[in-house]
């Protein structure tokens, strides 16, 4: 069995590493703060000193960082993932960025003569963990079709969607999909209070009808809490909406829908919710 | 065992009476064309020639009829259910009806001694059928307990909202939900189609995640395949968008996403969509 | 000359009485409450006792009154406006009410032989008391030809747009772009402030290109003041937006700006804006 | 009287280095295509082969480029108008370019020991020519104080902002108030139109009161007519608002009619009008 390799132990990273190791794979790690890696070498983890380390000793490395610019300094830092590549090895980066990110690393990674895919994912802390996670990839069909047996310990799907750039581009429809739902959610809950009926026979409502879905129930819950620690960072889907909208505006497609969520989690934000999580909108809208 | 009254068998109604008849109930039916009457008295149903013969003859009544204007014209008109009502019978106004005839109706009943809910439902033909529609009661609240073992069989679910008008703010209100998602969804539909992404792909991503649910599962495949037969017109659809954003107006409580929802809509039917189902509104989002 | 008479005596009428007391009309005033002809009749306005007694005494009778139950307590009241309506005699209702109202009044009167003309003005105190408002008028056009000398005294425009009810929606479909128009220049002046610029230099720009109006210049003054006494109401203009994209409802015209706007308006009326200027929905878009 | 430069003779640049020219400055000017220089030659100016022929030979030279890349190209390119600066030299670009352009622009003027104005205008071709732009200055105080007595020739009213980049948004903020006032414009057009009224009337009507404006009614008559040649084109307008969009954005501004507007240029866009005057979304709204 073949060593593989992974680069970011965060709150995702980790658990996704974890259920490669779980499964039985060898897994190589690597993360910025070492103290992250103790846990997964209990394991059976090998722990790296540097991600060209992990790159240059595994056919298949993962990444999965914050963001555009840790995905970029990982790969492309000294002692970077980049300086490992060599013919035929496979970089899968499946930290979520722009399509322009995932194409500067992508074609560094060709230039060197390794293969790369870009795979965001849908869904977040809980489905890493379950292993349920939905896989966005996009590049080299060859290596998602080797690195498929990986996906399916992370994820209950993954789809090939095309040339690099699709995966962000699916991601930021998903998400402008999920921001939206939430708009009208909300507006729903505070007209309900509004008209002096029970947000709870709501949400009883439409969890027992054709709309009812997994999203609804728990973050209706929360809402009803007053509950809004983050699982989905506001200011990110506020991110992802003006992402989108941008895409229609790029692609010639209104989205007065859209635009219109965008705006109510721009008054969430500057109401002061940015760091809440994404339903935490609600306030904005009924306030 | 008591006879019950069904008055209005159209495509929902004879469902829902049929539903009544399998479980064992004594119903008598009435139906302003009486051919309609002839498969539900083949299943052992009685038949009377006039609503006020249904309901002076039955401890409960309900009835299902299309609009504001017949529920109306079956309650006050000549022979009409009115004229049955006596002391303590119970008249169960299942159509969806604005709050101002409920309450009209309602009146009338309690003015003769009967008592009254109003309970419009959630869902269309196939929950009729299948006897897992979603009541929202409201009225007489010891007429719903009473009431409760025949909603059982007609309904999965039956709440008690209060006074009589709740029933139908609340549908309203769910109907918005439902107008809304369809919105941002059509939206995201034809955004993934202008990427050259694959629209079969986007289906699959939310269906797999947390905001999978029946409705997009159902019409997603219908948009797909453009097939856009009403089973709950896209008409229907603005006129409840249209009546929640004034509900919004008269509470004093914004509603932007079901406002824009609401001209997408409107622009549907200006396009000559009115007739086909609501997600007909597709049409005019990737137009 | 003929006398003409004037029911309605509020900032509006009042000053619309004036100026046709000081063109050399003799003028019969009625008001509620009765103090307020003093001031008329000191200028030479003969003072009756009912709206009847004006109607009865007058060719041609004008009427201003604050909202559509007062126009009809004026005119079907005891002793009102219509007891004294005999063949040939000329009703102008120059309030603000809707097109139903307007019928209402307008069929009563031609009921009773006499000729009916709805005439809502553009303008509110300041173009009253100049005798520059807009009059948009419709129903008897002979009737319009007769008032025109008198019109012309009241305003310094007079159209004459058909059938009654067509004065209304006109002036529903002015008073929406003045709402519209008001939101969009709101979130300029909350953006310009946002960034940094100073709201002085976007009314000077504004001021001095295309886009240069009375109201931006006025409104723009009184919003950098914090000034917020009502010329009309913020809640009339939310009715007006409300009723303005009901009439693009009935009409299947999509509004997608007006709707925005119309929102904006109502969360200005949720955070207690609802008495002051229409201009005070800055506040709700600035904050 | 010193010799003065000006660089870029298009619609705008040759207007309004006309003006200057028939105010009796003595100016140098430039073109890409030199037959354009032609014209104003026979009026007196001097020709130079290149900017840095200008810049190099005259304390101030203006410049009015196409866009963001015609400004680079002509600043930094071979023969550049940077190749021609030094000390104490000033260059005052009034092309429409974006913040991040114009202070890279502006400093590499500075490096080379010159002063940097950004000007960019509000107006197109008919107050160019007439000397009535809105001048909007940014960057070296000093040389707007120096700058005054030109601007005073093109333009009817010149402000200084403050720092590089402030001029950018000022004009930004500017175009999207405008394209938000043409949308609610449109829209209340269509209204008319649908409800059977007159919209010659309509205009008649805003033309009357404290909503009238020069822009309302040029582009009034030119929707009626039907006439849609571009003098600001639909998608520099729909770019314009998309931009001013993503500031609020970047300031946490809510921009809820901005946003509705952006969205119904985009429909326009995607209906085939790009290249028509922006007007020509009335098209869309309408249709």
């Amino acid at each position: 069995m073949e060593n593989i390799g992974f680069l970011g132990l965060g709150i995702m990273g980790s658990a996704m590493a974890n259920n490669l190791i779980k499964a039985g794979f060898k897994v190589t790690v690597w993360n910025r703060s070492p103290e992250k890696c103790a846990e997964l070498a209990a394991l059976g983890a090998q722990v790296a000193a540097t991600p060209a380390e992990v790159t240059s000793s595994c056919r298949i490395s993962f990444a999965m960082l914050a963001d555009p610019e840790a995905a970029q300094a990982v790969c492309f830092g000294p002692g970077g993932a980049l300086e490992g590549i060599g013919a035929g090895r496979g970089y899968v980066d499946m930290s979520t960025v722009d399509a322009a990110t995932a194409r500067e690393i992508g074609q560094a990674v060709c230039d060197k003569g390794g293969r790369f895919l870009e795979a965001p994912v849908s869904g977040s802390k809980k489905p890493a963990q379950d292993g349920t996670l939905i896989i966005l990839a996009a590049g080299d069909r060859g290596l998602f079709d080797e690195a498929l047996p990986y996906f399916e310990k992370m994820g209950k799907k993954s789809l090939f969607l095309g040339e690099v750039g699709r995966g962000a581009q699916m991601k930021l429809i998903v998400n402008m999909t999920m921001g939206g739902m939430m708009a009208i959610f909300c507006e729903a809950l505070a007209l309900t209070a509004k008209a002096g009926l029970d947000t709870a026979d709501l949400l009883e409502v439409i969890d027992a009808g054709a709309m009812a879905n997994p999203m609804f129930k728990m973050k209706g819950a929360q809402i009803a809490a007053g509950a809004f620690d983050p699982a989905f960072p506001l200011k990110h889907m506020q991110k992802d909406l003006r992402l989108a909208v941008a895409l229609g505006d790029a692609l010639d497609q209104p989205l007065f829908s859209a635009a219109a969520a965008n705006e109510s989690f721009k008054k969430a934000k500057a109401l002061g919710f940015s760091d809440q999580d994404f339903c935490g909108v609600f306030q904005a809208i009924s306030s």
